[in-house]
């Protein structure tokens, strides 16, 4: 079980996006070439963030994509969603339904507890995925990626944007 | 994001093998015929709980699968990782190294901190499997499930081990 390439993408777009000052934009081109990626593919990861209102675009020359909330507002779990969608990686099939003993009238009160547990283990996924917001990644970023090589970056992006 | 439906098969075969009384064994085909399943592709599935050590087999006219382990010593994740392996969710491709900002000798010291975050995610998801095991798993079934239809599956399932 493995998560699409998009969610890595995404979520390292929306750190960009969220060291952006007011008002710039960066486009899908400037995205895709900064992280050396294929343009189209990624457009449809951006277009994902966008539906799911994470981040609004921008037409124009120098259009693009912007972040549609405060950083702080933004968790790791909301990307990861936006790209994978929020259904739960356990799909109960009610297997035991089949078992040849049940009578015709039998009926289950409760979900099924091998996907009681599933479900937790899922939530449990998903929690650790809430805590993270992108400021708390931008933080990290500040104390992992050296002050010069941010700015270097940063203004690299800022003429393209 | 979906794990394999082998994962919730295996669940369920691995359910009914804690209940087993010892010496006895129970074939694919029963295990396919009680849980309503096609026989060749669980076969899969039990073929995979055999190379993880979870259960064995045994060959003849009586043959079949028996739990290789007691039930406490079987968890959740054993069974989830003999199917869909142990492999991390999240795949990090590095994309931080495209970064067309750094020099040649720029070497990075740690994980990306987005990895780092999708693998606590991941961890948190496998630590909650790994706190659960068959005999947790019997005690909850035998809360569910009406003990009527407990015996009455038991009886059915032994008449064919």
């Amino acid at each position: 079980m493995n998560l699409k390439s998009q969610v890595e993408w995404a979520l390292h777009c929306c750190a960009l996006l969220a060291g952006l000052p007011a008002g710039r934009y960066l486009s899908t081109k400037t995205l895709a070439e900064f992280h050396g990626l294929p343009k189209e593919y990624l457009s449809k990861a951006l277009q994902g963030l966008s539906q799911a209102g994470i981040v609004e675009s921008t037409l124009g020359p120098s259009g693009g994509y912007r972040l549609a909330k405060a950083a702080a507002d933004v968790s790791f779990l909301d990307i990861v969603e936006a790209v994978e969608g929020k259904s739960r990686t356990f799909i109960c099939n009610e297997i035991r339904r089949n078992n040849p003993c049940l009578s015709a009238d039998y009926c289950e009160t409760k979900p099924c507890p091998i996907a009681r547990v599933m479900w937790e283990a899922d939530a449990a996924w998903r929690e650790t995925l809430r805590r993270v917001s992108l400021s708390d990644l931008a933080a990290s970023l500040g104390e992992d990626v050296p002050a010069e090589l941010l700015d270097k970056s940063f203004t690299w992006l800022l003429a393209r944007s």
